[in-house]
């Protein structure tokens, strides 16, 4: 039977961290590893009129099949969103409504991919994206990231040896790494991509989600037609509706439509339609803002519990934003390891293998401080501290 | 830029279907064009209190992040059905909920097809699983339809020649032909399938929609592993929140969770929980039979209206159920040429060439019948007959 599935199969297995979040489910463990946003956060008297009102008043409407591109004032309020926060000039038309920016992956992927093209993604990178990206059988360069972002002689050095096609970003608060790309990397990468004429799937999921620093604009902003940008509702809003966005050219968008088509006729329009509903209803940023002062407190109470705590043979990034942190551990030091001395501990995260192929990143691991508690995070950094003593 | 893309974009076109149904948007125009169930038939009041319900209630768990396979109480709803209605023998865990089993079709092709691997589809064929499948670039064969379901014949002839891999079919109400295979055709499929080890993806949106005639089982009842079955909530609930699913065994459950996780990490899941809830507090067959008698009306009012207006050389199929019938015009007839006399009398439907590859079909047409009312019916079939008249 085996013989019969398509050789796309080979390349891929069941999750890592679908098998790490089970370990991970027993309510004794406090869990840094999923990468949940907060529920305690969720707008949900909001969501729940919003729903009401948009069933009993257009039932018909949005219960019914609607098009392929999405519900066209959601489409609206993303396009007048980039023109006022990031300066980017995009039409209604120049997006494509998706269920989570996770299938804006596969179904870019499907556009662009042949078995055997070559694609650059960031090391460590998204597991979801590697998984993704893997079905198509691309050969996959991971290049290295730095605190300013990318190695750019790294992505030079695959771009000079290898006729890449596609590469895979997460510019604004990576996940997994928490690294957020600075101006001049963001202007350096777009000159190198443009040389090489690269398109760039620039994943924006967290960069709302700045709880310090200057804000930063898109890669796109500087790379044009080659630049394809994503974005989702999950981290902002809520998660459970699956609903982010592509935004790309017209010549791109074409194609986009075509599979989207094919991949499931359209994203959830009643879910659509409950959200701009929601949207039009209330102070969207006001509430961005709530979730960004909790999200700080939890990171700066994250980091420094592990300054405090941690040996200094350990490092770790300072996020800026996001919901990840990313820490390196001492030389000849195991994650995987670590691991199950800290699972004996009641604490959990993903070992940095997860976010690597052929099985490198085993000195590191995330955290994730979005879906802890100050409490938690504090009694889960002394438990990790201890497994880190051994 | 165009070069960029795969080669897999070569093989699809912007949907037919979806030029025809921007000219039939008109107002004025009568359309037996689209796919759409009554949507006076939504049971909105209830989904309405669904929805408040569980948001209100459990709003931090159905807002967040999911399982990949669905909601558990969904599955054993669909499994526990299956029992009872089809005589099936399956467990929740042989259930994956999907975005309508349009995803399916996409996900099992991306589990089995290679690029060459050969493909039987029914001709005429349901449009949105020639072009899913097509994005995987297969050989496509497709057999003929005759009164008894499927040519046998023909069929045997391409597995005879072929080393085919999958056969996807609608035995039940099929779109576009409302032909609905005959115990005799089913246990003959099954056999000859079992004999070259083709897989069948057996979709069955329309199974619960018989209105006349008796129930038939699933082909998959007798193809035991091989049978890989979907349906939808779409045609009996509402297809607005894009739930269906598909039901394999173990082996292929396990790849098809994985394509899954990468295509959108799981189906919405509010729209999950608001379905259970309505499921579970209202009688569902209750509401199938209102449906199916709304149906039988719009379905009789046509075949009457046809019979009595259409001129003999005109044949067309009478369905026990589902949303279609399917008409074969006079030789050398064309309905493209039809189409556009039919719009200048304001009536519409869809070109057989849509349902084939090639540009064969041409002398035949699909009218839905679903979302009409017996007075727009009548009017249009009038008008229908006079556009044949010439």
């Amino acid at each position: 039977m085996t013989s019969h599935f398509a050789t796309r199969m080979n390349h891929v297995n069941d999750s890592f961290i679908r098998e790490i979040l089970k370990v991970t489910d027993q309510p004794e463990i406090i869990s840094f590893a999923g990468g949940l946003p907060n529920p305690q956060l969720f707008p949900v008297e909001a969501l729940a009129e919003a729903a009401n009102r948009v069933i009993r008043d257009s039932g018909r409407q949005v219960l019914q099949y609607s098009t392929t591109e999405g519900y066209l004032p959601l489409r609206e309020f993303i396009s007048e969103r980039y023109q006022r926060k990031e300066g980017l000039t995009v039409h209604p038309e120049d997006i494509l409504i998706v269920n989570g920016s996770q299938q804006g992956i596969d179904l870019v992927s499907k556009v662009f991919l042949n078995r055997g093209d070559h694609v650059v993604i960031e090391r460590p990178g998204y597991v979801g994206a590697i998984q993704a990206i893997s079905l198509y059988e691309p050969e996959i360069h991971m290049v290295r990231l730095n605190e300013n972002g990318i190695d750019l002689n790294n992505l030079k050095s695959i771009l000079t040896r290898h006729p890449v096609k596609l590469m895979y970003a997460v510019p604004n608060f990576q996940n997994p790494s928490g690294i957020t790309y600075t101006e001049e990397t963001r202007e350096a990468l777009a000159a190198l991509l443009t040389e090489y004429s690269v398109h760039l799937l620039e994943d924006n999921p967290y960069g709302d989600l700045r709880f310090m620093g200057t804000h930063a604009l898109p890669v796109k902003n500087r790379l044009g037609d080659l630049g394809i940008l994503m974005g989702s509702f999950s981290k902002t809003a809520v998660p459970g509706i699956r609903l982010g966005w592509v935004c790309a050219e017209n010549t791109i968008m074409k194609k986009l439509k075509i599979v989207k088509q094919a991949a499931d006729l359209h994203s959830n329009y009643l879910a659509q339609r409950i959200l701009v509903e929601y949207l039009e209803n209330n102070a969207f940023d006001d509430h961005i803002n709530i979730i960004n002062q909790a999200y700080k407190s939890q990171r700066d109470c994250m980091v420094s519990e592990m300054e405090a705590q941690f040996p200094d043979t350990v490092t770790f990034t300072r996020p800026e934003g996001g919901m990840f942190l990313w820490v390196t551990l001492g030389v000849h030091a195991s994650s995987s390891a670590l691991f199950e001395r800290a699972i004996q501990k009641k604490v959990a995260f993903v070992p940095g293998q997860a976010f690597h192929l052929n099985g490198e990143g085993d000195r590191s691991l995330r955290l994730n401080y979005s879906n802890a508690s100050v409490d938690q995070i504090r009694e889960g950094i002394s438990r990790l501290a201890s497994a880190i003593e051994g």
